[in-house]
């Protein structure tokens, strides 16, 4: 088969690679029906994580599913699944308290570029659709195995409530759907950080009711403008640099709570600035697979869309422009079709 | 009238200082009768924190109104009355929030080893009790006005809840109290780390299940092995170096909560660790206003007995003597009599 492998900073090629294989009775394999380019995958792409030996990438799928290990039972070959970009076997005690993404025998997905893909401890991990979605739903359906699953947790982490105040910062497509879940969730003001003004617009249309496009500390006086003074309810940090959690930390009011789920790169925090300003924190790769059956029916029912975070559709022999165009931010995420 | 005045590290003195006055309409001059020492007043007398110009010391407090301002109707003169070590208007916006120790009005007290003591936002601040409390109950009421209030909030912070598990890091009066707070919150397992034998005693009196005498990574270890290997849903930790945060964050599982109320000193959190531990914090100075009311029925009604962790009773005028034996670990903590 043919999929993305990375051979070095701003070399991603579509080439032919080894077919994927059961390797475990708990293991299945899927077509990918749609894949895509994610923020993170940029990280090595700029050089700023190191990659190694070349090889494949990807975390992102919905599939059709080919063939099945002999302890998968959950899905049958000919469904149409959607899963996580961290497998689960759903089983055990990290799984059984709702962290599936801490999973004791978690792998993480890495080869979903890809005309075929190998889904480790399948049985937890995928969620069969009963029927075949309709071409229309396949980019919010694949949103939902990374981008929106982490936006709910941000907002889930961020202990986003009823009637208050959510603040994202940041305005990538995992921001955005910060956005589409704090909305969801009942905040009554959404107020979305960009600078850019396509993001801004989406932001709005996901629901954002204010856009703050000044930065940093600037931006923080802002929100507390707009909080009587005292800063936001619940904060989602969907960057991950030390400038976006000070941002972030500083924007909630005390007693309020940051989520973040941008991966932390270089990140310290205060323990004595933490304490005085009493805001809660909590981070991590979010545990999608609990939230997949509620946001697989809230994509189909046509209630939220964040399929539109995909700005760009390219076939995926043409991954390597795809990602391209995000590291130029010409596209906020880009789909690709094999 | 007379009162503790630290001077240097190791020289509290007992002498004559000015009398209080109502400065405000909203303070309140209350007649201390009794007032302790803090495992925070010792950064100071061990030289660990500036101390500048000799000042008065002390924010633990019980006692008996004397004068109140012309704002303050709440409690009247012969009350007996409670109050916490921070002050709080009640009204604010943070109050309202339930963060009335982040009053937008708040002054944290510092002259309660005294014989009288003046009180700012003594509306808001002081609750008063319907009769004089017998003598052996001045203790108890003495605690909630810190110790237990803190402990209350550790317990909240790292959201103990009915049948789950706590662990708690530090054996001072605060971690003591931390483990009445987690067994009056239902925690089925509540482990304290302590390696002093009186102490391990109290924490059992008030409702260990489990004490751990190891420290650090071996004492995490043996958390794991008592949690089923994934480590505990709650971490009070009561201590507030770089060393007890380590070790409360790792004892803590996948999703679980650690609540820290020991002041902070030197302490980083890595922020990737704590991405990928999926473990929450929270912090900061109790908000123990909100709970005096809960928590002196508690203490009047037999139900808990903070006042325990007072192991040594010295007149007011030996305050100097109740620093050195917390100092040289001879005392838990120290009550002293005007």
């Amino acid at each position: 088969m043919r999929g993305a492998v990375i051979h070095a900073p701003g070399d991603v090629r579509f080439e032919t690679v080894d077919d994927p294989k059961i390797e475990k009775p708990t293991d299945a394999i899927i077509r990918t029906v749609v894949t895509c380019v994610c923020g993170s995958d940029l990280w090595p792409y700029r050089g700023l994580e190191p990659i190694g030996d070349p090889h494949p990438m990807g975390h992102e799928y919905v599939g059709v599913v080919e063939e099945v290990g002999s302890e998968v039972t959950a899905v049958r070959p000919g469904q149409f699944v959607v899963g996580s970009f961290a497998t689960s076997d759903n089983t055990c005690a990290n799984c059984r308290n709702g962290w599936q993404s801490h999973c004791l025998n978690r792998v993480f997905m890495g080869t979903c570029q890809a005309e075929y893909v190998r889904i480790p401890n399948a049985q937890g991990t995928l969620v069969a659709t009963d029927e075949h979605p309709p071409e229309e739903m396949l980019p919010g359906l694949l949103a939902v195995s990374d981008v929106m699953g982490t936006g709910w947790y941000a907002a889930l982490a961020a202990e986003v409530r009823p009637g208050g105040t959510a603040v994202v910062v940041g305005d990538g497509a995992v921001g955005l759907c910060g956005v589409i879940a704090a909305k969801e969730m009942g905040a009554e003001r959404v107020i979305a950080m960009s600078r850019h003004e396509p993001r801004q617009r989406l932001a709005r249309e996901f629901g954002a009711t204010d856009i703050i496009d000044e930065r940093g500390e600037e931006g923080v006086a802002l929100v507390k403008e707009m909080t009587g003074g005292i800063g936001a309810d619940s904060v989602l940090e969907c960057v991950g640099t030390s400038q976006s959690m000070r941002q972030a930390l500083h924007a909630a009011r005390p007693g309020g709570n940051v989520g973040f789920v941008g991966v932390p790169h270089e990140v310290a925090v205060d323990g004595e600035e933490l304490f005085h300003s009493h805001v809660a924190l909590r981070g991590g790769p979010a545990p999608v697979r609990g939230y997949l059956p509620d946001l697989i029916d809230r994509v189909l029912a046509g209630h939220i869309d964040p399929g539109k975070v995909f700005d760009l559709t390219l076939p995926l022999a043409e991954v390597a422009e795809g990602y391209k165009a995000m590291d130029e931010r010409r596209a906020i995420k880009t789909l690709l079709k094999p």
